[in-house]
C-alpha cells in the first residue's frame, strides 16, 4: 500500500501530462471508462458485496446499506455519466481576455486545470466514477479518499479507471484511491501542501467541518445545506404551500431541502392550515414557534430547531412580523446554500433577492433546483457554499484555473 | 479596545449595507477620502513620527524605517490611489449568465461582494487605505489587522476613513481596525468563521505562511516568489541580457523579481561573462553551479540556494542540457508566481508556456510586469500564488463572488 504521500506526488506528477491531453483523447477515456465499467460489472458488483457483507456484519442501517450498493441499474448510470461528461464542452486552453499593453507586451489570460484535486467522501461508491470523471474532463489528475464502508467497491472501480488510462498511454497515477481509511490518512492528505491544488469534501456536516478546520491545503467547502422559504405577505398561498410541500418533502435526506418556514403574520392564519393538510400525507412533524402553535398543532420550536438541518421529514416554522425580520432570520442562521421567497410582490422579492446571502436565491421556484443538472451545467462535482472560487453547483469550469501568459521582444520594466 | 470578535460581528454587519450601496455613492466615498487624507496630512505625519520614535528606539534598520515612513509625497500617492480606484469599472451587479429552462425558470448568475475582507499585513501604513479602497469599491467590508509598528499611524488613516464614511451616512465599521497587534489578535482573526468571507496576508513568506497553515477562514495566498528565467538555446543572448539584468536589479526586494537564472548549456560559454558584465555595476552576488563556476568567476551553488527567494542583489545561475531540465528545475523549485523564458524559437515557447505551472509566464520579457497596473487591472489588492480564486494580481474582479437569482412562477421538481 502506498503512503498518501507517495500517492500524492505520483497524482501530481500525472497531473502535468493530463493538463496537456487535448479535448478528443480525454473524451476517448471517458467513453472507454464507460465501457470498461459495464463490461467488469460482475467483479464491481462481486467486490461491492464483500462491503455490503461487512456493513450488514456491523449492522449498518438499511438506507446506509443502500447507499452503498452497487447494482446494475446504478452501473449503468455512472457510465452513462461518464458518456455524458464527454459530450461536455471542455474548458481547458478557453482564452478568457487578450490585451496589448502600450510597451507592446501581449497579455493573455487562459483557462488551464487545477492541478490535482483530492475528494474525500463518504460511503457512495458511485462518487468513485464521477468525481474522477470531471476532473478527468477539466484536466486534473484526481486522488480520491473515500470510507472504510465502500473500499472494496472503491478499489474495485479505481482499478478499472486506472486501467483504461494505462491502456490509453495515459499516466494512470492521474486517479489515485489512498486504501489506507484510517482517520490519519485524512489528516495527511489535508496537509499536503503543494501536491493537493485543492480538496473537496462530499458528505455529511460533521466531515465538511472537519476538513475546512484541519486542512492546510486550499479548501472548497460543500453541501451544508439550512434552508429557509418565507412566505411573503403577497404571497400566492397555494403556490406557498405547493413550493413549500415540494422543498419539503421531494427528498428531505438533500442539501436543498427546505428545513424552515419563515411565514409573515398576515397570511399565518390561513396559510398554515393549508400547509398542514399538504404535509401530512408525508407525516412531517412541525416544530413552530408561540405563535404557529397558536394556529395549527405543532410540537414546540427551540433555538436549536433554527440551526438544525434535519435531512429528514420534520420543518420548523417562524411567524415573523416582517420581510426584515425574515431576512434578519435567515442572515443569523442560513448556511449559504439556497433561500426562497414566495411572493407576488416585486419590491418584496428585489429586497430578498439583494439581501439575503446565499448560493442561490429564489423567487417564486422550489430551493431543489440547486443541481449542477438543473443549473444546466450537465454534471455537479457538490454544491458550493463559500464565496471564494466557487459557489453553488460546481460544473468543470469550476474544477479550472487560469494563468497569464505574456509574449514580448525583449521588454523591461 | 474592541475585541477582534466584536469587530469582525461589527464589519460583517456594515457589509451587508456596503454590499447595496450604488457605484455613484462609493466612488464619492472614495474621493471624499482622498480629500481627507489630504486635508488631515499634517495629523497623519504627526501620528507616523510617534511609530518612527518607537521604531528608532527599537534601533529598527533604516530600510524598514523607510518603508514606515508616511511623507506628504506617500500621502499624497494614496489620496491619488484611491481617485484612481473611483475611476474604475465597478463589478457589482454585473450579469454574468442568464438562461432560461425548458421548465421556465430563470437563472441569473450576477457578480457580488465577497462580504467582509480581513487583511493581515506588516509595516507600510499605506496598505491600511489601499485595501480598503479596493474592498469598498468591490463592495466589501475590510477588517484590517496591521503591524504593530504601524499602529500609530494605521490608527490615524483608520480614522479619517471611518469620518468620511460617517459623513456618507454609511456604517464606519465597513473599515475596521484590529488595534490589538498581538500574535493573538492575529490567531483570533484566522478563526473568525462565518464572520470573514476571506483573509488575505499581505508581507514577507514567514507571515503569509502562518497564515496559510493557521487559518480556519478561506485564505488566498500571496506574493511569495521564488521566479526563474531560462535562457534557451535559441535565445537571443543581448535581450537575455537585458531583460535577466532587468528582472534582477530593477527592484530586488518586490515578489516579481527573479532569484535563479537557468542557462541551456550550449549557450552558457557566450552568454555567462556578458551576463556578468551587464550585473556588475549592480554588485550581483553570484553563486552558480559547477558548470557555471568554470565559466565565470563566483561563488558556489548549494540546494538551499534553489529554493531562496533572496529578495536582494544576488542570482542563483544553473546550467541544464536542455529544456525539459529547466522545466522540471522549475516545477521542483517554483513558487507558481512568474517565470520566463528567452528563446526565438516557438516550439521551445510553446512548451515552456504550456508545461510550467505558475501565475504567469513570460515569453521574451521581464517577470517585473506581474503586476496589477502593469496588467490593466487599474489597482492590485495582491499578487496571489494559489490557484483557486484568483491567480496572479488581484483587482477590484477577484474581490468578488457570484449569486444565482432564480426566478419562477410556481416551479417545483
Amino acid at each position: 500500500m502506498n503512503s498518501v504521500f507517495e500517492l500524492c506526488t505520483a497524482a501530481k506528477s500525472a497531473s502535468y501530462e493530463i493538463a496537456l491531453l487535448d479535448t478528443e483523447k480525454k473524451n476517448k477515456i471517458l467513453c472507454d471508462i464507460a465501457d470498461a465499467i459495464i463490461s467488469k460489472k460482475d467483479m464491481l458488483i462481486c467486490e461491492n458485496e464483500r462491503d455490503i457483507a461487512i456493513a450488514k456484519e456491523n449492522n449498518m442501517r438499511e438506507s446506509l446499506i443502500d447507499r452503498l450498493t452497487l447494482t446494475e441499474a446504478r452501473i449503468e448510470a455512472m457510465a452513462e455519466g461518464a458518456r455524458q461528461v464527454a459530450t461536455l464542452p471542455d474548458p481547458i486552453g478557453t482564452t478568457l481576455s487578450d490585451i496589448t499593453r502600450p510597451n507592446g507586451i501581449n497579455i493573455k489570460k487562459v483557462c488551464v486545470p487545477l492541478g490535482v484535486i483530492g475528494i474525500i467522501f463518504e460511503s457512495r461508491p458511485n462518487v468513485t466514477l464521477d468525481a474522477a470523471v470531471l476532473c478527468l474532463k477539466s484536466g486534473n489528475a484526481t486522488v480520491l479518499r473515500g470510507g472504510k464502508e465502500a473500499i472494496y467497491s472503491n478499489m474495485a472501480i479505481t482499478a478499472v479507471m486506472r486501467e483504461v488510462l494505462a491502456e490509453n498511454n495515459v499516466s494512470p497515477d492521474a486517479i489515485c484511491l489512498i486504501e489506507d481509511t484510517t482517520r490519519n490518512s485524512a489528516s495527511e492528505l489535508m496537509n499536503m501542501k503543494g501536491l493537493i491544488d485543492v480538496l473537496i469534501p462530499r458528505g455529511g456536516a460533521g466531515l465538511i467541518r472537519a476538513v475546512v478546520e484541519n486542512a492546510k491545503v486550499p479548501v472548497i467547502e460543500t453541501g451544508a445545506g439550512n434552508c429557509h422559504l418565507y412566505v411573503d405577505k403577497h404571497a400566492n398561498l397555494e403556490m406557498a404551500v405547493n413550493v413549500l410541500t415540494n422543498a419539503k418533502c421531494s427528498r428531505p435526506s438533500v442539501c436543498n431541502a427546505v428545513e424552515t418556514a419563515l411565514v409573515h403574520a398576515d397570511v399565518a392564519e390561513s396559510f398554515l392550515p393549508k400547509l398542514k393538510e399538504a404535509l401530512s400525507p408525508y407525516n412531517v412533524e412541525i416544530r413552530g414557534d408561540a405563535e404557529c402553535a397558536r394556529i395549527i398543532p405543532c410540537s414546540p420550536a427551540t433555538d436549536d430547531d433554527w440551526e438544525t438541518e434535519y435531512n429528514d421529514f420534520i420543518l420548523a416554522i417562524k411567524i415573523v412580523k416582517d420581510i426584515k425580520e425574515a431576512i434578519a432570520h435567515i442572515a443569523r442562521y442560513n448556511t449559504m446554500h439556497s433561500e426562497a421567497i414566495i411572493t407576488d410582490d416585486t419590491a418584496s422579492a428585489e429586497l430578498f433577492t439583494k439581501s439575503v446571502d446565499a448560493a442561490a436565491v429564489y423567487v417564486n421556484a422550489s430551493t431543489r433546483f440547486t443541481d449542477g443538472f438543473e443549473f444546466g451545467l450537465g454534471a455537479e462535482i457538490g454544491i458550493s457554499t463559500q464565496k471564494m472560487h466557487a459557489r453553488g453547483p460546481m460544473g468543470l469550469e469550476e474544477l479550472t484555473s487560469i494563468k497569464y501568459l505574456i509574449h514580448g521582444n525583449g521588454q523591461i520594466r
